[in-house]
């Protein structure tokens, strides 16, 4: 195992390894082949291999001929937060009254240091949808649930992130400069909502509030999401806005029943 | 390192021990010690507290005093399957409506080893409501979906779940014998669909479907869930199977078109 080498410290590098093996697959890498995971994480074969047959050992993953795919088993793992979280649970009715109601998408998302990640989604009845599941992730400053996630943090850990604000530019319109963004997540934060008109994506329009936990603080934050061939950004204000601070409002209420 | 020997094998010991810190959260265990996680995955308190802080570094876990708990990013390693599989979001349109026609709720699985797992879920908009997120496991042979599942396996592999078959009893209307179950499955492939009442819990019932890839193989499967005092056998046969039956045959012909 010259190849594995465990450092001294407290590190478990071959943890660290294992699970940059199960994140190698994804949308474009459904299925790959020895060479292509040892490529596609930099380990060696021999290193890739004992990860693969751990994980295929595990249940993790299967082989079939010389292409190895994740099994459904890897879900358990990012089940171990969901379950653990009473949030999707409460918020799923929520979200799939207020989707009925506008006829669009409704979704929840968490911040994780500077990106938000969908916990619970209802997607609209449509052909045209935007491929979001559980577990998708987007940088915060670029979407309306963001914007209320970092509205919604105390002083210190918002300067932290703006410190740190990558200026990533995902369209002509996104907020790229730290100035900026702290102007319109005050204005988020006096007004309560957040509607963001094309920065993640061209044709892209969403609206979100804040979810508040029993403390008062931000916990989550929902969204309804359109286009921009399907809603007016004047509609969105004055129809999708109320619809979206009342099921906020239930569901901090709930949150704070629960 | 003493207390955690990397086997001479092939297998990563570290790996697996890992994995197993991570499942050890879950509904019950949200938020945990260091104790309580040696005491659930049956490490020692020191090498719980090495494979904690690696995960801590990866940020897949995050510590508030004493007690640690998953972060969202964990939802990353399950999204690598789902990502790659072009299922969940194939299905989810259909489901949305089967629910909305309906008002139950509506779901998608797959079938792992002797378990289905689901991929796929719009829950009703009902106050009580079962407990499922993408992820949650049950023994195929008490599911709806399982039924439809276990009866499009091919001969060798049928023979194979039945032989190793548990017999465990959910409900005293489980079917828990082998031969019982090779007819019911029988069946189940005649129809093309299958009805389970009471198998896997008191007041469950439900009705499957299953879903054909291009090369006419069961791929996935559908069901539509109620309870007992919501939908009569009969009322599940008459209204719930045509429309259980034309959402799978929708799906099944996108799959094909895919």
């Amino acid at each position: 195992m010259s190849d594995d080498p465990e450092p001294s410290g407290q590190y478990v590098q071959s943890l660290a390894r294992g699970l940059s093996v199960i994140r190698a697959f994804g949308r474009d890498r459904p299925s790959m082949t020895l060479s292509d995971i040892a490529d596609t994480t930099g380990l060696t074969r021999a290193t890739a291999r004992r990860f693969l047959l751990t994980l295929l050992e595990l249940g993790y993953v299967r082989a079939d001929g010389r292409l190895f795919a994740l099994t459904p088993r890897v879900l358990e793992l990012g089940f171990s937060y969901l379950s653990g979280l009473a949030l999707p649970e409460i918020v799923a009715p929520h979200l799939e009254e207020l989707s009925r109601e506008l006829n669009e998408s409704a979704s929840a998302s968490v911040l994780d240091d500077s990106d938000i990640v969908y916990i619970a989604r209802v997607p609209a009845r449509r052909i045209m949808t935007v491929s979001i599941t559980v577990g998708t992730r987007f940088p915060a400053h670029a979407t309306s649930m963001g914007r209320v996630l970092l509205a919604g943090l105390d002083e210190s850990s918002l300067e932290r992130y703006l410190d740190s604000f990558g200026r990533e530019t995902l369209t002509e319109k996104t907020v790229t400069d730290a100035v900026s963004l702290r102007h319109t997540l005050e204005e988020v934060r006096r007004q309560g909502w957040a509607l963001v008109d094309q920065e993640l994506e061209h044709g892209l329009r969403s609206i979100a509030a804040p979810l508040h936990g029993a403390d008062g603080r931000v916990v989550a934050a929902i969204n309804v999401s359109t286009s921009t061939s399907t809603a007016s950004l004047e509609r969105i204000r004055d129809e999708y806005r109320p619809a979206v601070l009342r099921a906020a409002a239930d569901i901090s209420a709930a949150l704070i029943r629960y």
